[in-house]
């Protein structure tokens, strides 16, 4: 290819929050795609608070990744050449084509997708690893039953908004923990959850006693920190909390802060389980069949926060842990 | 009746360690058992980590204790007196009886017990509460299967040392977590277990790595804070851990230590559930008979630490939060 390659990689591994100089971007050729290779032209990058903990050395669910290597993220693009029979040229797809202008893949690593079905973005969204993780997690992990009581922390969030409309789908009572009275409001006025804890200006103990007087069955946690601990306060005999993630840590330079209520998993019987999408691979057909149908119904809705410039990869992504996105996070290129 | 009643009953809910002003000890008639009533004359109490959490105000998995009533305790006695066309005097039963001499009770309220087939202790132990706790604990909660990687904390206590006897019955490779060589010696070379780890002389981490390489399948946790919080980094995928009690953290006045390494159980896709042993009451029966069945074939060893001396129920107790007891503990009356 003729065209240069502008890549993001990781060039030291964050101490606290990631910041410019922990990355190296690079300009070169797109290699030649070797045999069963593609070249994808990346359109969009999802940006998700699992990046993160790619970025850190030591053992987790998924091997770190390499100081010198591009920076791995989900990511949506147009096939510009191919040597795997199964893509033609103007092919789009899905994958982990990582930070970059064009990523050189294997055709058998990616999912062609369906642009007359739906955007492009919705694919690294709700028909993506978000809504695969939101619909396994309160499914699955969460063990949802109609009519019950559910909380979500990071409820305005990609998961988190799809976990709570599954959940109203469902038939259950849903409340969201959310940061400033907009992302409240949205979750209430336009999503239809039933109440909204603003953790900026409310103290969230207090906000869980008022919006859950009966406690809740099921707590989909992404934020871990306080708003766990006091979640925990909440729990219903035998409920369940979905350790989806902890955003609240990520940055931390010392040790996480354990939740320090748990004893509330004894007294009330209850389980608390980690959940990572992947486990569910087999399945993802099933749920995005199910997705899409919502979706069409209008029972599902999703907003998107686009950002743009692939040199600006760390601060775009730091607005994940500052709350500053409003919806799905991705990085146009 | 004509012999005189010695109680002991809460008089403050304790702040931290429980100390004998805590109690009033009080002597005074036997009342006549109404209809449906007997009159029990107790032998043995049963001292449990969890009679600490019964002096405390709020909610639980059981009413507190109330300021002035008898100290709750399971306990085993005789019937001296008897209301109830089910039970005639003399025998033996066991039930929540309290810390006293004597005790009046509902004859419902109440289990018979045969001292023929086991000593009338037994009921307090291997066949009473701290043996189905182990059972349904490991069992149900815990999941147990053959041959897993199994690890115990409080493993020399009544209830661990019962779970790991099952986990080597079921063919498991078990590690006992426990303060002090002896305790340490005895889990191996009385009880089989495969290794044992002692946080008296050994860092915990280090101990487990050790004696863990593989990781672990299931952790029965009895203990709480920095052992649960090292058990979590040795987790296998898919792991179980059963909260069955926190004893390093009952006598806290501040905030227990919250598990910071929880988010093991996302990485692990591991689970963390509490349990309570009265919730599979209705299946006592079935647990009593397998585990008498392993008494008898010797598969199934207990020991009991006997102490005297009901005025002196505050420090008997103070011995299970220091790990001075060694084997279950029970106050001869």
């Amino acid at each position: 290819m003729s065209q240069d390659n502008t890549q993001v990689k990781l060039a030291a591994r964050p101490k606290g929050e990631p910041k410019s100089s922990d990355f190296e971007i690079t300009t070169g050729p797109v290699p030649a795609p070797g045999d069963g290779e593609v070249i994808v032209e990346v359109e969009y990058i999802s940006l998700d608070p699992a990046m993160r903990g790619w970025m850190n050395e030591g053992k987790s669910y998924i091997k770190p990744v390499e100081l010198g290597d591009v920076m791995r993220a989900l990511a949506a693009g147009r096939v510009v050449q191919s040597n795997d029979p199964a893509f033609a040229e103007g092919d789009y797809v899905t994958g982990q084509l990582g930070v970059q202008q064009y990523a050189v893949a294997r055709g058998k690593d990616l999912s062609k997708v369906d642009t007359s079905l739906a955007p492009l973005t919705t694919y690294l969204h709700v028909l993506g690893m978000t809504g695969m993780t939101a619909y396994f997690g309160i499914n699955e992990v969460g063990e949802l039953k109609e009519g019950e009581n559910v909380l979500i922390s990071g409820a305005a969030g990609a998961v988190g908004s799809i976990v709570g409309q599954i959940a109203k789908i469902k038939g259950c009572k849903v409340v969201g923990i959310a940061g400033g009275k907009e992302k409240c409001d949205y979750l209430i006025n336009e999503l239809g959850f039933d109440d909204a804890v603003d953790y900026r200006s409310e103290d969230v103990y207090k906000g869980l006693k008022r919006a859950c007087p009966e406690g809740v069955d099921v707590f989909f946690d992404n934020v871990g920190g306080d708003i766990l601990n006091a979640a925990l306060t909440r729990l219903r005999m035998h409920a369940r909390v979905v350790i989806c993630g902890a955003i609240s840590q990520y940055n931390n330079t010392e040790a996480p802060k354990g939740p320090s209520n748990y004893m509330s998993l004894l007294v009330n019987r209850a389980k608390m389980q980690g959940m990572v999408v992947f486990d569910y691979a087999d399945r993802y057909g099933e749920a995005a069949k199910e997705m899409a149908g919502w979706m069409q119904a209008g029972k599902l809705k999703h907003k998107e926060h686009v950002v743009e410039g692939i040199d600006r990869f760390p601060e775009h992504l730091m607005m994940l842990f500052r709350g500053e996105n409003f919806g799905k996070l991705v990085l146009k290129v």
